[in-house]
Order: C-alpha cells, then sequence, then structure tokens
C-alpha cells in the first residue's frame, strides 16, 4: 500500500508546533540570532520526481554545516580514498568544535562533520579548484537543480568575525602539517561555504543523489559510485549530527546531516530525500523540532533503514 | 534473482585464508590465547529458517563481549527507556575499557557496549533476577535454540583473575552512585557472562530476532517491540565494534556487535542475522578477518543498510 | 632582633576567628563532618626545643593526608631513589584523586602526595614490612615522641566503606602492573595510616626532622641524610597542598603538607616546623582557616623559604 | 667561611662538558637549529656587586621563554593582583604548549611561564604601552644594565612563520574573551620578546632584583615590593621549568626560569642570581647541561632553599 507523504508531512507539521517556543535559536552572529524560531518546513524528495511538503518549505535559511555534505562529496568524488590519510571516520565523541581531541589526535580530524574535518576538507577542495567556495557553491546548484542558490555575505562577514575558534583549529592543524593552504584562505572560504542559503526543497533535492546509489534522480549523471554513496551515508549516521549523532539514530534511524541554521536533511536510502527547518535548536545543536518531524516519519512510515 | 548465499560463503572462506595469519588473538588471558588464529567461520541464519555455512561454523568459541547484546535485549525488554537514565546511548570515541571518559561524565557510561556500560546494564539485571548471569544464560539459550549452551569455567575464572580494569571501572562507577550491587557480585556475574561459548550458526540464530523486528523467527514470540528493535540495530550500528564503528559502519555498512574471542554478529533487517568468527584481531580489537568477511559480504549481496 | 613567636602565634589566632565558620568540614564520613569547624590550634616546633602554641593546640584531629608525608619519608629513607620508577614527582594539576591523569600516563602516579601516589608508598612499604601500617604508626610515634599515637579505628572502617575511587586507583595500577600487593592489602592499611590522630604540637615535632637537615632534632638521629630532606621538602612546596599548590607556595612561601582533617604542616628549613588545625575546608581541600595562618605567619615573620 | 664561587663555577665548567653533546638544539627555527650544542657558560651576579663566570659567559644567546620571567614582572609591577584574574598560579601538569587544559579551563592559562600565560601577559602589557615588546625591552635593558640588548630580527621573523600553535592558542583564548587585542599583535609581539638576545652575565645581572626582595641591587631602585618579589619566586619554583618543574625544584631547589635557547635563570634569595646557558636540550625542553650545573651549583655551595 502507497504512503500518503502529504498526509504524514501535514500531521507532523502539525504535531510539532508545540516545540517551536522550545528549541533556542543559534545566537553567535546576528543574522542567525534575529530568525525567529516559530518556524517549520520539511520537504520530501522522492526519487521518481515527486514532492510533497508542508509548513514553510519554501522558506530560505542558512543551511550551514550542511554544507560539509556536499564538501565532503565533491572532495571524495574528486579525490577518492586518499582523503582519508587526513581526516578520519569515527564520531567524536566530544563537542564539534573540541581542540582538545584534535591535539591529541596529532591534528588529524575525527571526521568530516565536525568543524575541524570540514576545514581540511575545504583545504582539499582549495588544492583542487582555483576557488573552493565557487566550486562547492556551482556544485550544490547543480545537485539542487538551482542556478540562483548563493551566499549570504552579511553572514559570511559575521561568521568570520567570530571565527576564532576555527581558528584556533585551522591554526593547530597547520601546526601538525595537516592543513596546506594558508589558513585565512581556508577561513574565509569555509566561512562563505557555511553561509549558502536554501529552502527546504532544494536541499532535499540536492541531497537526493545520496539516497539514490550516488546518481542524480531526474538525469541519471553519477556523482559518486554506488558503494562510495552507501559510504558516505554510513559516515552520516555516525557522526553526521554532532555528538548526538548515537541518539539520533537510536531515535530516527536515519542518515543525516544537520545545520546549526535549524535544517537537517535524511536520506531514505531507495526512496527519498527529506529536508526539514526549524531554528531553534536543543542542548546538541541540532533543531529541536527537526529531530522530533524525523522521527515521527519514520515511526509513520516504518522506514527506518534499520 | 535470488542471492546464492551458499556460493557467496565459500567464495569469502577462500578469499579471506590470506588473512588469517595476519590478526592477532587476544593474550589476556590463557584460554584466549591458545586458540589457532588460523580459523575461520561463517554461518548466515534467514528469517526463513534457511541456514547457510562455511567453514569452521560448528566450531566452539568464547563470544566474549557479544554477550552484551543479549544483556541489553533482556535489560530493555523488562526494564524499558529506564535504563538509559544510567548509561549512554553515544558512540565513546575512545578505547572500549578508558576510564578518564568515565570520570569526566561522572560515571555515566557512554553506551551499553562499552565495559562499563556492561556492568551497568549486568547491575540492572542482578536487580532484577536472583542470578544475573544465569537468568541471561537462559535467555541467549532460548534464543539460540540450544539448551546446551553454556559458561566455560575456566575462561570465567581467567578473566576474573585479570578483571582489574574492570574492577577499576566497577569502584568508580560506585563512587558515582552508579552501581547498586557490590562490586564483587557484577565483576563475577560480567566475567560468567563473558565466558559463553557458542558457534557461528548458534550465534546468527539468537540473534536472527533483532532482524526479524523483534520477533523469534521460528516461532514468532516476541521479544521486543519493533521499535525498541529497531533500536538496538542503531546503536549496533553506531557502538556495536568498539572505537572502530565508524570505520564498520563505512566499510560494512551493518549493525553487529563483536567480541575479543573473534567472533561478530551482524544483521540484515528483513532478511538474515550473519556470524562469523575468526580469533586474529586487528588493532581495534575486532577480528582482522571477521570484518573482511563482512565487507566482502555486504558487497557480494548488495544487503547494505545504505 | 628575635622573633616573639608567642605573640604572633596569638596574634595569627585572634585574625583567624572570623574565618572559622567560612570554610566547610569534609563530608565523606561521619566521623569528619561530625567535627566542629569553629576550632583552631597553631603549634610551633623550634629546632632548639622551644615549642610555642596558640588555640586547640592539644586538640586531637585526623591528620588524614599528612600521614602522606612520613609514609614517604620512611619509604625514600629505605628505598632510596628507587621509588621514583614507581611514583613521579611533578604536580599534578588535576584533583588529587583522578583517575584519567593515571590512565594517561600508564599507572605511574604524578607524585607521592596524590592518593594514587601513597597507594604506591604504602605498597612499597607493604613489601619491606610485615604491617605497612604498624610500620608507619611506630614510626610516626617515634617521630612525634609520642608512643601513645594511635589509629582511630572507626574513622578507619569509615573511610575503607566509602573507599570506591581508591579501589578504582588501586585496581587501575594493578591492571598497570604498579601494584605488587593485593589491593585489598594496600586499601586496608591506607585506610589506617589516614585515621592517626594526632595534635598540634605533635605534628609539629613530629616533621621537625625535615626542618633540620634529615636529623631529628633533640638527638640527632639521622631519618634522612641532607640532601634527600631538602628533596622531600621541594617535593612539599610543589605537590603538597593538592592541586593548590601553586597557590600555597605564591601565598605562603613553605614547605606543606595537609590534610582534610584540617591539619596543615609546613616547615620553615634551619628554624622550625609548624603546625595548624582548623576543620573548616577551602575549595581546594586545605583548611581555609590554617592556609591563612600559614600566610600570615611568613608575612608577620618573613620566614619564607623565598 | 666564604665560599669560593670561581672555583665552584670553574669546576662545574669542567664537569659539565661530557654532558654538552648529548642534549638536543632545538630545532623548530633555524637559528636556534644552527647554534653548536657544544657551549656551556654560567654567571652568578652576587647582590654584593661580585661577578664570576666561566666557560662561554659571554656569548650571546636567544633567551626566548626567559623573557617571560620580566614580562610578568613589569604586568605585575604595574598592575598588581589584577592579573591574576585572568591567569592562574598553578603548575601545568601537560607539556607547555598544550590546547586541551585551555580549552578545559575556559582559556584562563593555568600560569604566566606557559605559553599561553605569556600571551595573556603581553596582551595586558599592550593595554598598558604604546609597543609592549619595546616597553619590554627598554624594561629589561634597565635591569640589565646594558642599553645595547636587543631583538634578534632573523629570530622574531622566523619564530613568526612558525607560530601556528602559539596562534591556535590565542584565537582560542580570544574566542573565550581572554585576548583583548588582536591576536596578530600580540603573536607579532611575544615573537619579537622571545628573540631578545643577551649573555649569562647580563641575564644573571637582570634576574638580580628578584634575589634582593624586589629591588636593583646596585641602586636600590623598587622594581617589586618584597612580597611581591617573593611571590614570584615562587611562582619560578613551581612553574618556572615547564612540566618538569617539580623534578627541577627536586634536584636543584632554586627558583628559576628556562628558556628553549638554552640558558636558565636561578635565585638565592639574599644572595645572588646565576645564569646558565648550554643549547643541548633534554626531553623536557630544559638545557641539559644548565639543569645538571645548576644541580651541582646548589650542592657544592648548599645553596639550596630548602
Amino acid at each position: 500500500m502507497a504512503i500518503n507523504y502529504q498526509l504524514i508531512l501535514d500531521s507532523i507539521c502539525d504535531e510539532v508546533k508545540g516545540l517551536l517556543s522550545k528549541g533556542k535559536v543559534a545566537s553567535y552572529i546576528p543574522q542567525l540570532s534575529a530568525v525567529s524560531p516559530l518556524q517549520f518546513g520539511i520537504a520530501a524528495y522522492c526519487l521518481d520526481g515527486r514532492v510533497f511538503t508542508a509548513g514553510d518549505a519554501q522558506k530560505k535559511f542558512s543551511v550551514q554545516s550542511i554544507t560539509k555534505l556536499f564538501a565532503l562529496a565533491l572532495a571524495f568524488a574528486r579525490e577518492g580514498d586518499k582523503i582519508w590519510s587526513r581526516v578520519g571516520r569515527e564520531p567524536s565523541g566530544n563537542p564539534f568544535n573540541s581542540l582538545s581531541q584534535l591535539e591529541y589526535e596529532y591534528g588529524i580530524p575525527r571526521n568530516p562533520f565536525i568543524n575541524a574535518g570540514a576545514l581540511v576538507i575545504h583545504d582539499i577542495l582549495a588544492a583542487r579548484f582555483v576557488q573552493a567556495d565557487i566550486a562547492l557553491l556551482q556544485f550544490i546548484r547543480m545537485l539542487a537543480r538551482q542556478p540562483a542558490l548563493d551566499f549570504d555575505k552579511a553572514v559570511a562577514l559575521s561568521e568570520h568575525q567570530t571565527a576564532h575558534r576555527n581558528y584556533a583549529i585551522a591554526h593547530l592543524m597547520k601546526d601538525f602539517g595537516n592543513l596546506h593552504n594558508p589558513v585565512e584562505t581556508i577561513i574565509e572560504g569555509y566561512c562563505r561555504q557555511c553561509s549558502i542559503t536554501m529552502n527546504c526543497i532544494e536541499l532535499a533535492r540536492a541531497a537526493s543523489f545520496l539516497a539514490n546509489h550516488g546518481s542524480i534522480p531526474w538525469d541519471g549523471t553519477r556523482i559518486l559510485d554506488a558503494s562510495s554513496s552507501k559510504r558516505l551515508n554510513a559516515l552520516m549516521l555516525t557522526c553526521g549530527t554532532y555528538d548526538a549523532a548515537g541518539d539520533f539514530a537510536y531515535r530516527v534511524g536515519l542518515p543525516a546531516k544537520s545545520g546549526v541554521g535549524g535544517g537537517i536533511v535524511a536520506l531514505v536510502p531507495g526512496e527519498l530525500a527529506i529536508a526539514v527547518w526549524s531554528p531553534g535548536l536543543d542542548a546538541t545543536g541540532n533543531s529541536l523540532a527537526g529531530v522530533m518531524a524525523l522521527e515521527r516519519f519514520t515511526t509513520l512510515t516504518a522506514r527506518s533503514i534499520f
């Protein structure tokens, strides 16, 4: 029996309303802290081309750390397994911006989804492309089928002004020899990368190739081979939601990547990509209503990978 | 097209032969160190009742940490979500017997699959049952459909004599108030728990209910509800193979639990449970040939959960 | 010009009265928590035999960790520099009962004045003497010229019942091979060691050999050679007051050893030993009024070592 | 009986010759790595004006971290106890450039003699003086009675080019709000500070006020009051030789500050300041022959503070 996705998304949208005021909007830059927490959007992009939406699915938001997923896909597509000599594949077991672990592990970040790892991935892209941030933007535009996607320059600037911890991380890795480009280049590019703005529909579409064994659903363009795509899915599950990955896998059971702007994109392999957005965060930095929405989604559709 | 599992298992058995001498047998107790590393067994238990085996699938081995999976299932079945107030659900990001993390986190173990967490689970069982180790043995006998399963008393005794780190962990948790029974009781029971001996066929059968949404395949007995079963699967994926869980998910992509005796049990939800055994371990404490065998299995069958 | 020690002690006794209610009496065992914080004693034992006292200088208290100093002196006198292969000489930079540091440093305690180090010293004594605790008691009786000194059996028993963290430390060191006697033997002996009861006069006299280049002032008996005595003084300064040693050196500037019972013994090399006692502790576990008293003493007498 | 310092210095100079080839010259910048390890100088500056020297006492070397002592004295003289709200007074118990401890302790460095602490002190000076590095140079020139002292610009430049770890530390403290000036300003100034070049005679003279209760011996100019001077002495003893401070106190028993250029300055309060230099370092980053020379000095003169 076919699942009525529209009904399910509408129902979820209703259910999470009471939660919207309970999250805490990210406060470290004015552009994020000014966003009203009372917003919620959800969009599912099915591999057969159908799109279902509810709530503020067309509203743009700052995707932030979710870009780490696309940056990793681009670097992995170009460099293959070589990247794993510079970044690990294990959950961090520590807050996403910890310097201690990085120091104990000689400048090799735990995985590509913590900040340190994302800076290394950006560094890898910067060795490949004249402008890593532009190359990544074009890649995401292509994945999202949306040439109008762009950086938010005010967000990028604000992030840069408060990027002291990322500078600390980058310099520490530079000290260990695990950053090849100048620190300044990488931090600037990374701040622009994080500032990309998307809506739920665009985000679900952009990630859909990862639910489709590595090929873009609408035209079959191969981004990653099936095995590599499966492996990125595994990384999303074990490391995609900061140090709440274990809890997220337990509650939701889908590969996902979250961002501090309140977005989360998740995958039902072989079926669909789903994006949720709600700016209020829980204590682990993930969208409070977003996680709950995805938990309800897997319960209502029985679509966990487990 | 049906998968020819027999062909695949035979082929894997052939492929891993060259690896058997490369692992390192656990050396901390004589009973484990005396085992020849040149052994490999594999067994798949399909939910429809078919069993496929290759190599030393009938040879008994010490299942060790794999019992943590069954102990967790029993505790979870009896106590439900209450157990999560005493043990976490996050990967540890540290070696499986780390005291540092336990100290920083006030005696709450990261997850039920590190030693600290397993001691807490044993403590929970010890509050429920007159003899936790006996209760667990009977539970595993029932799951494995094998009433002859038993402790290996020599192994249990040896483990007890070298259990100083587990004693340290238990006393630290006792100091934090997270161990309710006497330390001695828990260590003794836990050492017996770890000494249970099984072969690959028994192990695959015993875990098959977790691939079957929580019900025993041959008679439908419900051990866990579907949601709880899914959740244990998620925990296995994120935390089941010590601090190599991320790498294991990346390479194999199946929920699994490993033991220092060289066994690993993994699940293809909705289809089968698979057990491998080869005593030679890699640097992370997982069976070297066993992990490779499971990686080949998911590649040859395209049966990853991702 | 001769210093009028009596005047100075009386004055200090007056000055600290207002502080007595501000400290917090140790609460982990009933015998310590029942002591009134409104007590303060001070005694100076000059190398020429004069004794000056003020306040509750004759009142007995549980010397606790101060016994670590005498145990170290006894072990050092008997074993010499061999002991440093099993315990370090560096400040710990962490709370006195930290397991993390011990784990990172492979079971070698930072110094003999943290609990881990004191357990190793007790283990060394236990290899030398039939009963390490009795040998140590006799040694302290001799140093204090007070044959009536004894263990407080109720205190020892209470300590033993709450010794989970010390058990954890001892088992961890056992696991690393740095404890040669059975854990139980060492913990029991160590709990008795800590339970010894003294007053300020006895304590100052017992430590006076360390201000006298290693010889007992009244009869010239050599306990340690001058160089060894100087070295224990250095250890007291850098490690004697838990993780407040830097602050204590900064404020007081004398080698000292404190205990959780509220006692502190300090040395003015070549002149005197001084003992203070007040049960209320500051946040670092040192006697609040006691530290202040010693700070006033070095200010009023200009008797810092610096 | 008067001590024949000249005889003692000559004898020490002889004794350490065999050690000179055993140390390892600092290798992180070319200017330090090019220095021959087969050099040794020693100079004692007595408070009565006599100077004794042996070996390469007139040879200039890069004083490096020893400038932390003078920077602290200047900041403490100007700001008093206010500085302790931004930097601690405890030994670090970790390598001198650890980020982990800084992260756990919210950007407050353990003490002014680790790099993080020295950066904070430089930041404090930078708020006081138009050019902190120039102000410090002038202060040291005055203390050393040597107006020709200067920065070594090539050393400063090299240090700056490899200063990634210091940048990491500074940015982390900036993130915690414990650095008020721009990171770039502080790192640049700090690199110049470290590049100051002195010889043993100048160094001993410059530190002599700290052996003289805070007053310059030859003209009585008060730099610090007696109590503050005593307190800096205490800090030198507990924190002045990286994470070997405990061992140094044990072996030498004098307040001291060392630098990676192979210099060490130490104090005999009330008598003299002594400087040694030998470029070969031990595993803790202190001059191997220098530490041994000071150990011999306190043994031969019986001039430990203990």
